[in-house]
């Protein structure tokens, strides 16, 4: 017999968890994303009593669930009270909240997030949402740019290879031999984090993915005036906002990203995460 | 000692043409683009004077040269009466406007569109515009899509390697079987033309080069609800739009794609373009 | 009903192209194949008396059928002599060959080869083989090299995507702006034919694929000493092999490379294109 | 003033290093390169005096120094006593031999084949190298073909990587799903290890990167009489091979393929390692 799950607020990720999870034939009730045009919509007790619970990312904001698709409340402490320790919890970005929940309600919360496989999957979106932010914000093509990417992480590695795909001329900066020796089996040029500086001028468009203030006013005064810095780096971020407003640097931020832009394919992340993780614990949906 | 040349009118591709062949040393006046902050504003009798004139792309409407980027107005007929015929005059989409200035008015006109180099050099930005618009009309990543691109042309083939490149599922349909030999050496899935019907239902977003009538009810109908479908012939178009309405297709339109989302890409086409137009005529700039 | 097929003669492509026909479920006998493990072998007589008789590409050499997987020996003229009106014979490369047949034996011999799909898909093991010719002659790795490809035909083209699929920097060298225009928009270097004098000595491999005297000892002198230069031009080429020889260069050739080197998919494009023709006659097989 | 160093032994990856390091500018000899035809050919006596010295990858075997370009021979623990502790001693795959050589001899052995941009830019002539002998090997192209690369390593990575470009249609098989998660963005097919057998009839070739016996005679009896296996698992492999003699299974090998096909890259990959070796310890070269 199917589990019954609850997804229980969120944005248009969790609107689409919900509704791939009913393509897959789960017994799925929504509450808290009217205004998403969820499936199943419930009242809060019917959801309330669901074996498996999953949650907002992050699950909350200053003490409340983070609930950005209706017009009602709740308050996380009055939630948490509410639960049994048989039901299973799933939240994105749970960080403290996981082991607090554990010793103060006897809750069990996990982190479907805090998956590699899930981190990786959310890598595309971002990678692509930057590119399409990069489009519409520069007067000319990603092909023929002279693109800089900083950092080889997840987000970095698939940028990288995105826009090189779509005909940039990319470069990677990297601290460590490791990643520029990846950077240079990938086929990109190379630049050692320390030497950033001094070499900035000919980049139409860069994107920061290292999540330290690496563009401070040094070295944003050496961009060149149409060059388009955008900032993936999660907060708080890689650029001195103050320091580019002051000298006019071209500046963009983009928080959240895959679930703005691509929340079906943010959503089947999610949901591939969510079964590994019952998978693991022997209670497959 | 440098040809004098004058900018006159037309939109962002115009203003960069404008800045590029300042850059290349040239020596530039404009007219009738004010609004797009162009260098080197002059009278219009000033700009006429020059050696070089070149007019927007297409040249006029109704009888009126294209001014998007000025509250002016030229009358066409006006300004031909007066030019000489020792000057050289450049214009975009000039068809029959050509031979006529020359028959009435002893005017040459040449076309800087018309070339191949130009028209492979533009399906870039129109390439890219295109998986923008698709970006953020749909709800997931290009990467995983199901994409079908109708048509093997200039456009189409660029397309298609570059969605692939971003991951998607990229199926090309063509009439020939020398075009469908092409689609399989670049790895794409093949539809014959004459088999759409019956094959469309897989595909998440669709991109039409194919400027005829191609998707009329009869195929729109076997849409996903949930496809989008972006019409990137030229006008008149190759999709039944009202029809389109009628059943809820989510179609997207994307006239003169380059010059709105990549103006100084498509300005440097059009200076390419130009200068083998003047090499070939043994007048170097 | 199935036609019954001969496949009379031919190299490894045409065993490969009788076991295809046959896993298509075709009636297929072979002869004249028997060193390479041909299926269906018959006597002549039985093979002469089918109704599709596959010749080989090309078809004859001094007035012999091309037949180096046997013994055997066959005039093309007793052939010609011993086959009727009302069977079909296909060949590859057949030239002159067919207007003689007809006027001189009343048959009918279409050429397989000769089709754009044909040429398009038999460019794919050509590329492909000379990447693994320059693999086996370099020292070093595709990957990081700097690589020259002459010609943006079907060869040059497929051959310059792979080597940059491979990390190669890539130029392509052109005539034509339309061609230059293409190379740039792939994401090439881009040499006009006219200017590699005097831009030869970065290249670590050169492919040339221009059916004409490119490589006289004017250029190949500008060489490095372990440059490879592998010339895919057809018959006589486009290097000259004496002066090659008295310069010391390292220049490899490759006749029938897709023949050698992918008999199979050679023969899938031959077994299509065969296909193409019936279809196109209104006779499917 | 430069340092001096001796390349003692080992192949033409060796001989390679030696002119890359002249080229750069060094102050080099050679001994026991002389078939490989190494510049600078020196007496055992002076090379052994040498400030820096480069020694074979591996650095022996049974007790001798590895030599395979030359006639000589040289012990290993003979070698050790003639050197003084202030000589740097840099080797490849070193293991054990470091520490015995600190402890007993008072030297010191770095290893410039253990550091991560070392195997990872190893990994591209495996890779390159892999796909030649794959080309070797069949009798299609990797174009279209079906592929399973084992392993989600540098080696497996890049090569699927490569072999996706060529055309081929490839499988990556991980046991962690953060690998395939990775092949997915990669825009690979996947195949959990586990679920190797019953899946692998389809494939033409087959890529092992797994250093475990992987393919043991239950998934050997499961492959294609045509099907191309490659072992590039370091020793043992995993491959079972008496097995796939039974069953007449098409497996190859690959031993120091990076050496064999592309010392030069290989050379240029340890001239870096090398480099950063010195730079860390604060005397660069």
């Amino acid at each position: 017999m199917k589990k019954s799950i609850a997804v229980l607020g969120g944005d248009r990720r969790q609107v689409w968890l919900a509704r791939l999870l009913l393509d897959d034939g789960c017994d799925v009730v929504t509450w808290g994303l009217e205004q998403g045009d969820a499936p199943n919509a419930a009242p809060l007790d019917q959801a309330l009593a669901a074996r498996l619970l999953i949650l907002p990312l992050p699950v909350c904001r200053d003490g409340k669930l983070v609930l950005p698709l209706t017009d009602s409340q709740l308050d996380a402490e009055q939630l948490w009270s509410r639960l049994r320790y048989d039901q299973l919890l799933l939240g994105g970005m749970t960080g403290e909240l996981s082991p607090r929940l554990m010793s103060d309600f006897g809750l069990t919360l996990l982190d479907y997030y805090d998956r590699e496989e899930a981190q990786v999957a959310n890598a595309v979106p971002t990678a692509e949402g930057a590119i399409g932010l990069a489009m519409e914000a520069a007067d000319q093509t990603i092909h023929g740019s002279q693109c800089l990417v900083t950092g080889c992480g997840r987000v970095g590695r698939l940028l990288a290879q995105r826009l090189q795909a779509l005909g940039a001329q990319v470069t990677v900066s990297a601290r460590r031999y490791g990643d520029l020796a990846w950077a240079a089996v990938w086929g990109y040029a190379r630049l050692r984090t320390d030497q950033l500086s001094g070499n900035l001028e000919k980049f139409d468009m860069i994107f920061n993915t290292v999540p330290a203030l690496l563009f401070d006013a040094g070295l944003l005064c050496q961009l060149r005036k149409d060059c388009f810095l955008l900032d993936l780096a999660s907060a708080p971020g890689g650029v001195d906002l103050d320091a580019a407003r002051e000298l006019h640097c071209r500046v963009g931020t983009a928080p959240g990203l895959p679930g703005r832009t691509a929340p079906r394919t943010a959503a089947a992340a999610i949901r591939d995460s969510i079964y590994h993780i019952l998978e693991e614990r022997g209670e497959p949906i």
